[in-house]
């Protein structure tokens, strides 16, 4: 990463970097506590280790709360104090915003919308938990389900007419319209912004699910505030939040804090 | 209500008086826009002509919410700033308040946990939803399962070993601990308060599914974090916390805002 850091910046003076990593962490010191695709990667000082190479400050947050701080800033969220940020990509994560605050909870680990359980009958999910949104609607278990190594084939299958890939496609379907009714009964937002890869790739398949099931089945005043809309800042959205969330720590400054 | 206003104080001075009613409802303007259970209640100004009617000022909030006003008072959640209240009785409601606030949403309708859809084979709830926490877990709905008229006299059959009676409490139950995970997984409070004619009849049954659905499936972090925990204030809830949101509004502050 250090010597990333060096090659992309070219020479140009650099006062802060930011760090977005996937949880659990402590972004106030800077460590990563557990990182499960990382075997081993335990209790890493990450913000100190990269300051101490680079000689400037180095400071770490959850990867999908950089990407909200970035759609708040740039994107889908400009000028929205109460939302919510979901990515369905490999897996399925969020960001919750009140009143123009992160809801972080009291370990820093809220917003894991995909490990929230909806289907009791569903599969297992690589957290421990059965039948969540992630087990059901994930990027990698659509794959998983189907026994191929992307989501994309299975679309592609189902959009040929393929009775396997159709059952798989249409219970994450389901899911992701239980999600878009949890979210909107639940929390009440005035806007739920959609990213990942899978939202970019198959819109139809994420707006159509959600906007349906809120439509039909969440209730009406809150259904009737909420608009479900696809992320705008794309795959650089990791790197524009994490510049952004440096700048505004570099400052003193807590964002969305 | 001005009738039992004026008999219940006895003569004694009245500088407010405060008022919880189900939502939906603007608790700043002090209209309920529907009454879900009274017919023909349609955006009712309460705290306009309850005031009129009394010559001292009248405010009205959710039910929920000033029930969580008042565990955060006087009850089990003193000196937390992130936790839920729960309320499992006829129906199943909530409070999310976050670092000290009360999560109410852009149309103030937030904590909806009863209106989550947690199973899509589940009956059909009153509100149109399918499978939520509130139509298996809530107490009118497990009656109704069971065709009788109180949820006691089910939880009284199953500790018969009725069979029929089982596989409603079993449900119910795993609809309770698919709860416990969501909240820790997607809000990682500090603390989940659960009151109600339920959680207080049957602690084990409520409390029980909770905690052991946390303990096997929430995440490692957030679920050794939380404590679910009983209710303080019992039946008298509601009174004390609207008399208490009442003393605060008439001061000028929002409490939990």
């Amino acid at each position: 990463m250090v010597e990333a850091v060096h090659a992309s910046t070219a020479g140009e003076p650099v006062s802060a970097v930011g760090v977005g990593a996937p949880g659990p962490l402590d972004h106030l010191g800077g460590v990563i506590h557990e990182a499960p695709n990382l075997p081993g990667f335990i209790e890493v000082a990450v913000a100190r280790d990269m300051s101490a190479r680079l000689g400037v400050p180095v400071f770490l947050d959850r990867d999908v709360f950089v990407a909200a701080l970035a759609e708040a800033t740039f994107g889908a969220a400009r000028g929205v104090r109460d939302w919510v940020y979901i990515t369905i990509s490999t897996g399925i994560g969020g960001a919750i915003v009140t009143d123009g605050k992160l809801l972080r909870g009291v370990s820093g680990t809220a917003g894991e919308i995909g490990h929230v359980p909806i289907d009791p009958n569903g599969p297992r999910c690589g957290c421990g938990n059965i039948g969540d949104i992630e087990a059901l609607a994930g990027g990698a278990n659509i794959a998983k389900h189907y026994g191929v190594a992307s989501a994309a084939e299975v679309f592609a299958a189902w959009r040929r007419g393929d009775e396997r890939a159709r059952g798989i496609v249409e219970r994450a379907q389901r899911a992701l319209g239980d999600m878009g009714v949890l979210l909107v009964n639940l929390l009440n937002p005035k806007r739920i912004v959609v990213g990942g890869g899978i939202a970019t790739g198959e819109p139809e398949f994420v707006f159509g699910a959600m906007r349906t099931a809120v439509r039909e089945r969440a209730f009406t005043v809150p259904g009737a505030a909420v608009e479900i809309v696809p992320a705008a800042l794309g795959d650089d959205v990791g790197l524009v939040g994490s510049a952004l969330m440096a700048r505004e720590r570099v400052a003193g400054r807590q964002p969305l804090g």
